[in-house]
């Protein structure tokens, strides 16, 4: 628990939630809510409590990195099957932190120019800067999901790149950044009332696009490339965290407590003064009138 | 006025703040809320009520380049001295937004590669694309402002800035970007409250540098090279708005009025579908359960 304000988490988000060695994706239940004991209405005042304390974590972050000689930096991975609240996270908890500490990459169909690069030529160019938070909506693993389900890759590319993605990600962490990998968990039956709701609504037509639909009847495949994520890459250095999402609420709460918990263990302090604080003063006060 | 709920606001802020012909910078009042008539409290209750619409605006702008033919974007720029409170109306204006919808720049001094360029390259690859609500913090007007006041180039050079610019804008604006150039007008005493108040608070101290007291005892040439900027470069394309900022609260609602007015000049409508809406409905009907 980070703080007493958040009453009704009873266990770490951070133990809770993580994909631990023999995990199975469809062992879990999406509408659960794991670690905290409270409703949608608790929820709700845990969550805009947690804003205040995200945002007063990344400004010390920011200003540790900045005028300290802090090398943090926090990276939020989001994947999930379409319409599981990856927009909703970004929007409701990235969006409560102020924007000039946060650098967001949204990774769509590579480019050519992407293509001609190793998958993660484009990723390493959008890792955060210390003293930022980064997030990455989708990210290097859909060239192990889709990559695999749509074979758009040889199965022995897909193979190397499990364990390059290790290296990758352990090189980061090394270098000070701290990687919170989630997967937002919605069941088949929410997704089709989730898509539903898209086709009903006129200003919601623009978040459809057919291919949802062509990717929803690979859903066990799909199910099958997470697991097998899971499975190659939950790492010591860079463990997945698996959030059930069919409740919009819990899943919000769930990944702000997760960068909430990862970032008291980064703990980032105020920075010292690099300048003479009285000197400066007196500087000051001889230009004033 | 934008809406029923601005009920404040007794002028256009596009009107009554942009920078005409003739503008003197030293007969604007800092401390002033021109086209406001409420108080601070008046204030935080608008500003509440801006960021929904705000959001609901910058919504219909990316839906309709995304999944519409728009073309548009908006650009905000900001320039000020030092403390005046960029960081604050990038926090507290441009933080209501969706994240997902903001590309947010801040420029600093510039890299030895991006020395080697014209001072507008850097700048170019950083417009915003369709859909978009870019940031500046600071901008190209450096290179005319300190770039002036400092000599770090030519007279001749920087004479050719400003019509490069103008230029540069003129060809942004075609292309479907509004922008927003904002000045953030301060006085020189309260520059020096605030700096000293980041003296004098141990967590304020990473904000502080040294140098900001060296271009406050420049005061008097950058007031004069923004004058020149104002006359050189308030185009019809491309306006100034200087915005009275002693008081930080109007400052946040004159800029976010600014927005709301220009998104109401681009008036974004939900795209209609480019897919056959009942045909879609039936193949997701095929696999629901």
């Amino acid at each position: 628990m980070t703080a007493k304000s958040q009453v009704k988490w009873t266990d770490d988000a951070l133990t809770v939630l993580k994909a631990p060695d023999g995990f199975r994706l469809d062992a879990l239940d999406p509408a659960a809510t794991p670690g905290y004991g409270g409703d949608k209405k608790d929820g709700a005042i845990d969550l805009a409590a947690g804003l205040a304390q995200l945002a007063d974590f990344q400004e010390r972050l920011f200003a540790d990195s900045h005028a300290g000689d802090g090398e943090d930096s926090v990276l939020l991975v989001l994947q999930a099957m379409d319409s599981a609240g990856k927009g909703g996270i970004v929007r409701h908890v990235v969006g409560g932190v102020d924007p000039q500490g946060v650098e967001l990459a949204a990774f769509k169909a590579p480019t050519p120019e992407e293509l001609e690069h190793d998958f993660l030529w484009r990723i390493e160019r959008r890792v955060p800067r210390p003293g930022f938070i980064g997030v990455f909506d989708r990210s290097h693993y859909e060239d192990v999901l889709i990559g695999r389900v749509r074979e758009l890759a040889p199965a022995e590319e897909i193979e190397r790149r499990y364990d390059a993605i290790n290296d990758f990600e352990r090189r980061l962490v090394e270098r000070g950044t701290r990687i919170v990998k989630v997967m937002l968990h919605i069941s088949y039956d929410e997704q089709g009332d989730r898509l539903m709701e898209r086709l009903e609504r006129p200003d919601k037509h623009w978040k459809y696009n057919p291919g949802d639909v062509d990717e929803r009847e690979l859903w066990p495949a799909y199910q099958q490339a997470y697991q097998t994520v899971f499975e190659r890459t939950s790492t010591a250095a860079a463990p997945w965290y698996v959030v059930p999402a069919n409740r919009k609420w819990y899943a919000r709460l769930a990944v702000q407590e997760l960068l909430l918990e990862t970032l008291e263990g980064v703990d980032p302090q105020w920075p010292a003064a690099d300048f003479d604080v009285e000197a400066e003063k007196e500087r000051l006060r001889a230009t004033l009138r």
